[in-house]
Formats: C-alpha cells, structure tokens, sequence
C-alpha cells in the first residue's frame, strides 16, 4: 500500500519491485486497484512477473482500475474499503506515505497486522513505531521487505 | 449466490454444478465465502474444476470461510457487504432464496447488474420480476443459466 | 423506508402521515436521508411536528440531503448504508417499494428486525411474508402501522 | 476522537470537558459510540450538559454502546466505521491517541476535515502537520480548541 498520484519515482520503483517480488514468492498481491501511484506500480510489477493481483477499489466502478490487477474488487465505500484492504491482508507492505497510506497502517495495527514501512521518512517510522511496537518493522529496501514478510509468514502472521 | 446453511439438497446440487460451468468457461466465480450452503457449494464445484474462487466474506476473520476459495476478501462488515458482491460481480447467478440472497438480489438490480434466478420458487420470480423487468432473467437449469450469462457478457452486461 | 424518486403521490402522503406519528410518540425517525421520495416526505412530517429525524446518507456529501433532517449520517458508502439503517432501527416500517427499499427489508429481516409493510403491493406482501414469517406485518393505514410498532417496542424489539 | 480503554486520566478529563463546551456551544457531538474512554467521558460531558450526542457504533449491536448518547448508529462494520464518523463531522477534534485514532484523523485529512488535536503528543502532532499541512491544528486545552473550532465554522468548514 502507498500513495496515488503523488508517489515519487523512487517510491514507484521500489513498488513495482515489491510487486515483482510478492509474485515471484507465489503470493497474492491485494492493492487499492486504482491506476496511479504505488497501486499501479505494484501492479504491474506482480502482473508482469505472472503473479494474481486483487485490486480492492473504493469506487462504485472500475472506470480507475489498474489495467494490472486480475480480478477488480468493487466496494463503492470510499476509503472505508481501506479497512477491507488491511482485514484482508496477511502482512501490509507500505511503500511511501499519504493519508489514506496513514490511515491503512493504523487500521492494520488496529486489527492486528503486521505492517513493514519502506521509504515513509522519519517522521512517519517514528510515530507509526511508538503506536504499534513490535507489530511495526522497517525495511530498507524491497528485498529486505520482502525477507521481512517471509519471516512473518513462516511465523505464522496470518488473517 | 445463494442460502447458507438452510439451503436444499437439489439447490446444493445446482449450485456445485453452476460453480463448475462458470470455472470451464474460464470466468471467476464471486460467492459470500463462508463454508456453508449455496456458497461452498459452487466454490467446490469451481475449485474441482480448477477455477479461481474469491469470496468476500462478511466476517472479520477467515475462521468460518470455505475450503474452496482460493482468494478471501474478508470485509468485517456484516451483511453490508452483500452490496460490494453485487458491486464485484458482472451478472448475479442467484440459486435457491434466503433473506441474505433476496437482499443481493434486490441490491444488485439496484446497482444495475442483471440477475439470473434458478429455483428460487414462484413467489420470487414474480416479485423479483415485478421489481427488476428485463434485468431478471429466470434459468430453469445450471446449464441454462450458464448460457444466459454467456449472452448477457457478449452482449456487454460488465462493470 | 421505502421508495425515493418514484415514489406515488398515495405513498408519499402516508409517509408524511408516519413521520407525524414517529414524532409525536416521542420516537427518533430514521431514513435514507435524500431530499426524495418517502425519506423526505416522512422526514417533513416528522420535523413540522417537531421530532428528531436522523438521516443516514449513501452519498459521501450532504448535496442531495433532506432539508428536513436534524443529523446526517455521511457514509460515503452507497448503498451498502441499507444495512446501517435497518442495524439501527428498533422497528422497520416501510411505504412503498423499491429496488432499494426490497434491500432494506430482506437486510431487516436477515438482521432480526420486524419489518412493518405499507402500501407495498401484494406480490411484495407474499414474498416478504414468505421469506419473514412472523417478522413481517401488513398496516392497513399509517395509525395502524403506529399501533404495531407500539405493540412491538412494549414487546421489547429492539436492537 | 480519541482512544478507548487505553485512555489516561487527563485525556478523559479533557474529553468531558471538550463534550461539555461542545454542547453549551450548541453543537451535535458525534463519538465512536462505546462505553469506554474519550467515546464515553465526551459523551458524559455533552450529555449532562444538555446536548445531544450521536455514537456510531462498529458493532453489530448497542451491548457495549456508551449510556450517555442519545441515538446510536448501530454500522456493524468494524473500524470501517471510522470512515463514516470523519465524513459525517464537520471538525474532528482529537483528544488523546491510539490506534484507531490515527486511523480517524488521517480519513479525515484524506477526506478534507480539518482536525484539532488536544494532548495527542509531539510525535502525533509532527507527523499529522506533516501529514495534512494547514488542515491540522494543534490546541492546548479544551477552551482553546472549541475556540479553533468556532473560528473553523464560521469560516465555513462544512461537510
């Protein structure tokens, strides 16, 4: 998860690398669906690697759907999907921070997911590690996050 | 889409076979999720046929989903997510009737999809034809059903 | 509860009528909130007599809101918010049907609510009564309507 | 806004008074709805004061609802309903922080609210003005932010 349309290019290269490697581990990739910013990014990375992607779109229709995601989710609730994406997640990956990327560490962390930051700032590591503790890592790279996730995983971070 | 734990053995039996069709025909089949009736049994049906099954459920948790999805979008939002089902699917196959289903059925003649009922009784048909006209269809097999949504999705009945 | 922009003139009548009698029995009208059909006009009886009337909107603005309405609940959430409505309905009383009315009554009874049918049709009558049992009343007229939820709070319906 | 069980007791005395001033203001309050922590020390204040509260329930029923409001919203949607409290507010004030907070107050900002924290701690108040920018306030005590707020309406900060 990350931001939309104000992602950074290194935040988008980072994403379509995670995408790229979700994919090659043989996981689902579970995303916003939109067809912008780090949704898009992760996308087409996981698409391009043959991976699944599930595109959970807080529009009422698919007319911003990620032209990468396999199968569109359409809930019509606005950011309030943002809680169906973090539900559905074993492990959230953040890539980059924007409110509504805010928003679904804290409801990760209020449901109990683990979430892994890579390229939030400071600032954002900072508050999200004093509000979650131990359910918060940082990673420095995708193929740290990646290591990461794979540890959880093994360990038993489920739904 | 169909009853949950009240549903007949002859709707049971409809519902593994309409979850096996839609898997031949290559398209991925949408239930509820939960491991019970209508739901589970058109999962096993698609999942036998080596199709994909995504089932959103209304739980919070994975604890009570069928054996049979590949994917699940757990939602945590009750029966409110009956609307995102009817949202994510191109056409509502409806088989066998139960208050849940008579809400997705109403939902998603609401939201503009078009219904497929088999074997939901007179009653239904009628008042769901009264309330719905050309957008409900009555199937009086799987197979005949099958080739409804075929005419409908050539035709362009999507998203 | 009950139709928006096609509501009949008869419908629309009797739900000024039940908003008057909500009011005046010292209880909280809740509806869909819009500045249509059966939410507005029962939203206006309740108001010129001088009840509370909350109104819990699909729309993610108050644009298209009731000028009749003392709160408005913003869900953003289409109409997956029919299943709010009726979660926090002691009683449902519907006037009229619709596509999204059917919704509200199928989520009613799916929910344990008593539904209270007006003016709804008698295919509507037949189906819901079959789909409901004794959770569904038929009021010949707004007071009788009134005197089956009187008898209903005494019962002890509530959430 | 502001956290549940995990409340210190300066947090809760601040949310009662701000509940108080928001009611002698003449102002709805809208809580989270349960019958602990800022939810319900707000709720007492605004109550006992004479004002009307609404709480907005994540759960499916009211069992655990605050008895200081006076209509629950009963969404059933988990922390989903996060998302309905921000978009049905006009100012989201902010009293103490948590994990379901932060996920309050960065739906708002996403969804164009102004926030006012009170006693949120530095680290909350850096990232959040980083966050949201001229949209986020920062008060030192209840007289102060209902002031903010006061200032923030009459310039028009509406839903």
């Amino acid at each position: 998860m990350g931001p939309g349309a104000d992602a950074g290019e290194r935040t988008l290269h980072d994403a379509t690398k995670l995408g790229e490697l979700i994919a090659r581990a043989g996981w689902v990739l579970l995303t916003g669906g939109r067809n912008e910013g780090v949704m898009d990014a992760a996308s087409k990375g996981a698409h391009d690697a043959g991976g699944l992607v599930i595109g959970i779109l807080g529009d009422a229709t698919v007319d911003n759907a990620s032209p990468w995601i396999g199968v569109a989710i359409v809930t019509g609730m606005g950011q309030a999907r943002n809680n169906v994406n973090v539900l559905s997640s074993h492990v959230v990956v953040v890539c980059g921070m924007s409110q509504g990327t805010a928003s679904e560490v804290a409801l990760a962390l209020r449901n109990g997911r683990h979430v892994v930051l890579l390229g939030v700032g400071s600032d954002a590591e900072g508050f999200f590690q004093s509000l979650g503790g131990a359910a918060v890592s940082v990673a420095r790279s995708p193929d740290d996050a990646l290591a990461i996730v794979r540890r959880l995983l093994n360990g038993g971070s489920r739904l």
